[in-house]
């Protein structure tokens, strides 16, 4: 068994052992927020036909020629056609077909006037102007062209592309799949919301952090549970959830005390260990293993550190299979404008916040303690400050290493 | 009635007429991703008694004074505290207690030495370094303190509050209302998916697009039904589903032509109309009424026509109620770097693409046609360039002002 390895080692185990899940096939409307597995061409014209644009009359260019209002130009009205009908009667020389918004333009006509650019008299229409040929007719293929790319793999499916999709008339897309996690808390301080604390006791909050965390990185929790620090318990509870789902987050019982029982839990159920422990701070106290074909994160019971771990560790591996991009951290560089007098043996990763500046990005501390019990440092926390091993404390001014959270975090 | 009225003066109508939505009591885990109706303080203390950080032992400082390898102090383990315990025995001079992260430090106890630096045998420990008060001592109240301002009205609930919240025992919560939305795309032309288009359809794309982009604002679509041009259609649908909604969207049926029969139901009906059309380019087509109580937005069946002036128009009317400020409309200027060539005597909005670059932010027109029928163009649309009544064709490098999208658009 690894221990205390660094971040990027572990991220690279994990990845080697991420389930290989299918994409999914979902109805378009379920399609929303998804990422699409498949490059989508386009299979047909869109409009699939010559329709106007406008409510007018449909008719030939070449018969308006030299019409002005000392030239009026009568046309006799020879159909009426709406949207959503077929363009039965051709358009001749001196005929015109009362047109519709959306409504296919007939053989022969190659413009459209505006209705209210025009004088009408029972069957006849009066114009008084010279159209080109091609105004205010929309050719089939005008949005979008049969054959054309539509959206590629890898596209977030948002309203305008459903939309686009829609109006090619496809059911049904492949998408990238929503990972199902399951979430297990343990600790027998761990209190339910509403009931009174005893002495000794907190409330449960890591179920709601963590539960709420893998939900912004696109996962299914397909379970959210507790568990008091008692080996049968635990057990009980990761081997009924594990089938169901395709990781298991648990927090707690994974640091060297008497009650930190994960480890030997889950070496006793036969699982791969694969390491315990990172070399980072908060987020030492860590253990990732595989039983029966599923990641199992055993994150720290101390808030912080469960967030921080999962931040680096588990939320790459989500994004790698739903395609979330959007909701990974991403490596950047700040100007740190603030104070820690503290040097770093281990690496470091602070909880920070990230801002825009005239003299480009600056970075500073979140509101609240450093430490990884203290949960409020994580409130207005839209970066991570990664401090390698062996630093000096922070100089005011400095460039530092920062991961950043995703947009969400932001507002 | 009024016609053509300008985009502000239609959004100033809307907003005095909307629906008075009542905040929303719900319980924690429902409440993620939800704008805070109330300003939250702490209730207690967390955490709510001094514990440990770490797996050790509690003992006293003053006890430590001295202490060396060469001069090795021994205590005698009186207790063990697990997570959870009370703690009932207090540590005297010459004591230790055993103790756990989490667990609290037992009365007379102000420090905990870490069990890696220790030597144990039996019930006595051994301790070669001195420590001082509050050394590895978590104090009650070190993360969140009783009164403080945990989150304040208007807070974006994400998994970092429902933490805090959560640790505080709060159970639910008051949240911003998610306004009630029913659809109904209207048309003679509109077929659904996945059956086959007859000559003169196309497929309903507006239900699907319109349909997204109100739960992309945040809106809980409660209806989503489609109607042939047929007014007794149509007058069924809106008031079987008036009931029901807070809104109600429809699409079609609000230009000039014969079988434009929106306005005409909703004066049957006995709604109070707002206004008819707008003086914008696309657009123009568009009613608003109110009937019932409800706010009835007419849009145009033009596919891109409606989603602007849904943007321009339903977006931050739904904003205001349910708080969502980071999926608003921002007004912004950008740089023009592309063509456009057409003068615009009524007010108009270009689809476009806005991007940083070193120079400032610079907009160019979105991949597809500007015209109102096309969808094509809102794909990778991120911001809408607001041309003024009576402008010249754009130039190039010149600046525009601009409507930028929310963020989620730029994915």
């Amino acid at each position: 068994m690894k221990q205390r390895i660094p971040l990027e080692e572990a991220q690279e185990i994990v990845k080697k052992n991420l389930p290989d899940l299918s994409p999914e096939n979902v109805i378009l409307k379920e399609a929303s927020g998804r990422i699409l597995a498949e490059s989508i061409f386009a299979p047909m014209n869109q409009p699939p036909f010559a329709r106007s644009p406008l409510d007018g009359y449909a008719l030939r260019a070449e018969d308006t020629r030299g019409a002005s209002k000392d030239n009026p130009l009568k046309l006799k009205i020879v159909s009426r056609i709406f949207a959503g009908d077929r363009a039965k009667e051709p358009v001749n020389s001196g005929e015109t077909a009362r047109i519709m918004t959306g409504a296919p333009i007939p053989e022969g006509a190659d413009c459209v006037i505006r209705q209210e650019n025009t004088d009408r008299e029972n069957d006849e229409v009066t114009i008084c102007q010279e159209l080109r040929p091609g105004q205010n007719y929309a050719p089939a293929g005008e949005d979008i062209e049969k054959g054309e790319l539509l959206c590629s793999r890898g596209t977030l499916l948002r309203s305008p592309q459903l939309g686009v999709l829609a109006s090619m008339g496809l059911e049904r897309v492949e998408v990238r799949p929503l990972p199902k996690v399951a979430v297990i808390t343990t600790g027998n301080e761990l209190q339910a919301l509403g009931e009174k604390l005893e002495p000794g006791q907190i409330y449960n909050s890591n179920n709601y952090l963590i539960s709420a965390r893998l939900e912004e990185c696109g996962a299914k929790v397909t379970a959210s549970l507790v568990a008091g620090d008692n080996k049968e318990e635990i057990k009980e509870k990761i081997t009924e959830n594990l089938p169901g789902c395709d990781f298991l987050v648990t927090t707690g019982g994974v640091s060297v005390g008497e009650k930190d029982l994960l480890l030997s839990i889950l070496e006793e159920l036969g699982a791969e260990i694969f390491f315990w422990k990172l070399g980072l701070k908060p987020g030492t106290p860590i253990v990732c293993a595989k039983l029966d074909g599923t990641i199992i994160f055993g994150l720290s019971g101390n808030p912080a550190a469960a967030v921080i771990t999962f931040d680096l560790l588990v939320r790459p591996m989500l994004v790698e299979i739903n395609g979330f991009e959007h909701l990974n951290l991403k490596s950047s560089r700040a100007v740190f404008v603030d104070e820690f007098n503290k040097s770093s043996r281990t690496r470091r990763l602070l909880r920070a916040v990230v801002v825009s500046s005239p003299r480009g990005e600056i970075v500073k501390l979140s509101r609240g303690r450093q430490r990884p019990g203290v949960l409020k440092t994580t409130l207005e926390c839209n970066c991570l400050i990664d401090i390698p091993a062996g630093s000096p404390p922070l100089e005011s001014g400095q460039e530092v290493e920062i991961f950043k959270l995703p947009e969400i975090y932001n507002y």
